[in-house]
């Protein structure tokens, strides 16, 4: 099969998920208390919306250079990419929820801990499609990468589950140090030269 | 016609689709009992989220690999491909109405039936398609399968409608009779080398 | 400008506009009266499901066939599509509104009025769209049609308006009128033949 | 990296945000008034449905003209155009927030700003882009333009942001002004000629 569909389909995706992010930025009803303080309220909407949206954001960026390496696909490559896919696709869920449990006094640790887990659980599947890519599957890399690239990609890749790992348990501690990890991720990722060759 | 805008309007119809699955994920309402208890009373929104993406996702990837031998698409094609996408649109609501009534006391069956007998359109739609492609059609294809050919694909297909068949029926029984069938369709279909070619 | 990106966004947004179509089936909440009472007063959300999609299906297959004409396009045509688009984005809301006030005993006939001129309007902009490009902008064409068989095309468009006009004119009878109009024209439209050369 | 899936991805991420505008299109519970009442009295959801519809779509069609000059991307382009979709993504949301508070007596000047202001920050995202494509990064552009030319084009692109911070500000004076504003510009931009080399 070749990968041009499987391209079309993971941006569609992707782009509808990351759309729907904004479905939890609410309309204040009008009435009551002022519009400023309503909306001032809504803070952790915002902040969520936008570290989850570079999140997304940078995973399709590393989807990009995945696939760019590839010439075909086989039946695995599009269950683990479905399960990609999958995992992707409960963000908005889980971003809607740690932004609505932030600043409650209960349920506020089990909230940030779903949030940095559905994070770990997309970056573990990334890895377990590049991990098939880079040691099963080399013979549908469109380039052929020596044994010590492919291993540093996987490496780096490896490496960058961790601070998922950092973000889930830090909600323990609070909800709010699952923010600011996931927040960091995302800024370094963002920089330059960081994600080239992901 | 060409096959490629055929390709990228039901790649994004089913994206659509499979992410919109996600907007049955509920954010618990903050107070009263704990997050983890309203979470846990969500588990049949995880499991019938699961099993429709993956069933989706497998639609589509059978979706890919009937287009993959075409070369170009006639009207009838057109229409019968809507059908099947109009199929394909309708299951995050049956998926959210299983969801929702897998666990009440009243009304579970008939959740179930329309949960499976939606799957079951589906397939039924697909193979119709595919029917129309290997049967009537085959100028359009890209190239020249034998008669044996044809009728095996035709009838792995047939037998495909088959466990959906019994996934519905068995909503009569018990909805988690028809749960499991689902699961297990999607569980087969996503092991190696079953789909192949499909 | 090439027309490959213009085919990318209206399908995109087609497929969303097409999809957003199931957020009007409801799922309905437990308790009460039984489930299959209230699945089955929800039966105008069904009917106008169906009429809507295979709708918005068939202006997309002629979308299709009108922009397979062109070479490149400019300002004026990306404008124009960009308004049928917009009407295109229009339908799942007032294919709610119609399901809505279909049985109901106030407002049933504004509502079918609302519902046929949304339809119309949608004829109307591919109507105008057709016209710029057959008329004015026949150098965009890839091949040269003769002013015959391009006053051919846009009679066959004109006339599909026609039924629209008498869709929305009937909404003041009855609403039934309306979508039973309206069904008629996506049942002769889908019937082989007839949209090949729209 | 090519520019192909770049501007897939982007198609597919302003086609979902232009067609979830319409879910502010909100159908009007039956009973009470009646329905040509309700309706009429939503019409700032109308006005503004069509000034953020018509605005998304001329900032899709500048960035395509932006996107087509491009021969390959690099990673600031990539992280500078998601932070332009993420801005896109914001309008449903600001477009609802001034639709409620349009004829609202209280709010309404603050939902003006953040209604302009999220449009002002879209036009600054493009800008921002355009910029580092034009100055920066000319080695990435297909054809060499010359320093006239883009001085050209970077003035008209800064010229374009000014009527947004005017659409801002007049929010603090009324809503009304800043609705105007932008639908001026919208209605500017798709006059024929003027986006044509944006």
């Amino acid at each position: 099969m070749s990968k041009v569909r499987i391209e079309a389909f993971s941006d569609a995706v992707i782009a509808v998920a990351i759309t729907l992010l904004a479905l939890d930025l609410h309309v204040p009803t009008a009435g009551g208390s002022g519009l400023a303080h309503k909306l001032g309220t809504q803070w952790p909407n915002y902040a969520a919306y936008v570290v989850s949206f570079v999140t997304i954001g940078i995973i399709w960026i590393n989807h990009h250079a995945m696939l760019r390496r590839l010439v075909s696909v086989d039946h695995t490559v599009l269950i683990l990419n479905l399960i990609l896919l999958l995992t992707i696709g409960v963000i908005p869920f889980s971003t809607a929820l740690m932004a609505r449990y932030l600043t409650a006094s209960q349920g506020e640790n089990l909230a940030a801990v779903v949030y940095g887990g559905s994070l770990l659980l997309m970056a573990m599947s990334f890895l377990a499609l590049q991990r098939h890519l880079l040691l099963r599957k080399t013979h549908l890399l469109e380039e052929h990468l020596t044994t010590t690239m492919r291993r540093a990609v996987l490496r780096r890749n490896a490496a960058g589950v961790l601070p998922y790992v950092l973000a889930t348990a830090g909600g323990i501690v609070t909800p709010y140090l699952t923010l600011a990890i996931c927040a960091a991720i995302a800024v370094f990722y963002a920089l330059p030269a960081t994600t080239s060759d992901a």
